[in-house]
């Protein structure tokens, strides 16, 4: 059988992800990785693979099955995808919640006419998480949801501090609070402020000179990043941060907890834990690419979400296996 | 929008069950209940809803969209579900694991000619369970599953108790040994045989002038249900068994640990604790009933699992609100 053709969009971590855990799906193969950077800037884990300028990507239309897009939500998804959705079945891993919707909807544009498969939003969360969140609400209506998120580093929050004058490099680890955590899985459910739920620690380097306590106060007091939390701020030198703080882990939980008749509690609690955060999520969206491919060959298109794909089509064997041996 | 009309087939608790839990389902209302047993034995929640004996099933053809298979896997499930899935869409909650591929086959059978959807195993194991297996499993290809039950009662391992000469009412407990469960929640791998992974407790109640030493006996060397594990024995009256033992929490594990790149590790745990195992279970089954319901009206048919049905399908409001709110 022909293994299913991966292209893979951006080589930063999450591509890099991609790249090493591809080796563990059997029906699949890495055929070519586009990147905007200078090729000769280049350096690659597996040197077989052929390496291009995104810029040629189109030159690979009917060679590659599906594309995985590595890019960041910010600003490369938005302007890549709804390009790339064109040309070939996509997986991302979008993960900005609040534009989510109209990213979908751009996605939806470029992918259906196309008669081409999008999964957006393919990775632990939103992905996995949003499965878990979807599926408990449906089985139990009558409930509350909680998600934390951690110990791990957040990017959006790292590059946040970064932005701050006076400073070098910054790492912050979103940190879920314990006793949170115990209240919910006690089933008190409680009601929680953002300040209730998650620590932000941050490992900051600074300039030479600078003056830390303004630093610190303006990583404090910052809007919508930190204002609302109870932030610890560390200041480290270089060779500590790379030494100490390069790890990527990182991990979340998700609740659901719920009566029916009125009386009968019933918690249903995901954890995860990774060493790996790009890995993990590039082991998610490859299980959708091998979905997106699926359901392209079924004659589907348009964009879809983790929500409209069932679990055998993740599956890398056949259905009647599944039933068999895992049900 | 009219209604999702329901059936209940088998009015025992898991009948009970999801005749409370509907309420909380704003899309369905109830239609009718039907028992093998005398009309007038039967003690009814909601005199409001009518009762019927199965006999007369075939009366509503037409008339109900989905009946909810309630009996038990051993003997109702087989000879009920291959015929009533030929008159109307079903869910049930088949647990049986050994022989549910079979069972998947004769549903086949009767629902594909007849044009109906049966969704089988769609409870909390096999259902909830399968899917956390079976997802993780796709994601992590390079891994190992643990699954634990308890503590709660089997019935199952109760009946069996209840079959030994002198035995006259009995409730087993099945409880995961916590050892176990801290091991592979540490991500260590461990080896473990069925001994190491569960204890079973059972409350026995006995005859006049039984001999408990040989009874304990009995149960403790039992073939397949008992021999291989560490069974603790008590003997107490059957006061104390309706008091004490009357309540029907469960609940369960199931992880996956895994491994990507040689050494980066991945724990994805679900947790469950419910005070009702039939309320649970029932409310589960609502959400399939809905499925099957919204997959029959786009025209699909035959016997489906767990692994057949997107979550969009299961979630009460339209799939834009899911992705707009949830992913």
């Amino acid at each position: 059988m022909s293994k299913i053709k991966i292209g893979i969009v951006g080589y930063g971590n999450l591509g890099k992800g991609v790249e090493e855990v591809i080796k563990e799906n059997q029906d699949m193969e890495l055929y070519a990785i586009f990147t905007r950077r200078k090729l000769h800037e280049i350096s690659q884990k597996d040197t077989n693979v052929k390496v291009e300028s995104i810029s040629n990507i189109e030159k690979y239309i009917g060679k590659i099955d599906v594309m995985i897009l590595c890019g960041g939500s910010a600003t490369d998804l938005p302007v890549q995808g709804p390009d790339i959705c064109k040309h070939y079945n996509t997986v991302d891993s979008y993960d900005n919640h609040t534009k989510i919707y109209e990213y979908y909807k751009k996605m939806n544009k470029g992918a259906e006419p196309s008669g081409n498969i999008s999964i957006i939003g393919g990775g632990w969360d939103p992905g996995l998480f949003s499965i878990i969140r979807a599926m408990s609400e449906s089985y139990l209506p009558n409930g509350k949801d909680y998600t934390f998120w951690g110990r791990g580093v957040s990017q959006g929050h790292s590059d946040a501090i970064r932005r701050v004058k006076g400073v070098k490099n910054a790492i912050q680890y979103t940190i879920p609070i314990d006793e949170a955590l115990y209240r919910v899985r006690r089933g008190e459910d409680p009601v929680l402020k953002t300040r209730d739920k998650h620590i932000r620690e941050c490992f900051v380097v600074v300039e030479e000179g600078e003056d830390r306590i303004r630093i610190e106060n303006e990583i404090k007091t910052m809007p919508h990043y930190f204002e609302n939390y109870e932030t610890i701020v560390n200041f480290i030198d270089e060779d500590e941060l790379k030494e100490k703080h390069s790890a990527m882990f990182h991990g979340g939980y998700v609740f659901r907890s719920a009566v029916t008749g009125g009386e009968n509690k019933h918690i249903i609690e995901l954890a995860l834990r990774t060493q790996s955060n790009p890995e993990f999520t590039a082991s998610i969206l490859l299980s959708y690419a091998r979905a997106a491919y699926r359901m392209n060959k079924e004659g589907q298109k348009g964009a879809k979400t983790v929500y409209d794909v069932p679990v055998s089509y993740l599956y890398e064997l056949d259905r009647e296996i599944l039933i068999k041996e895992l049900l």
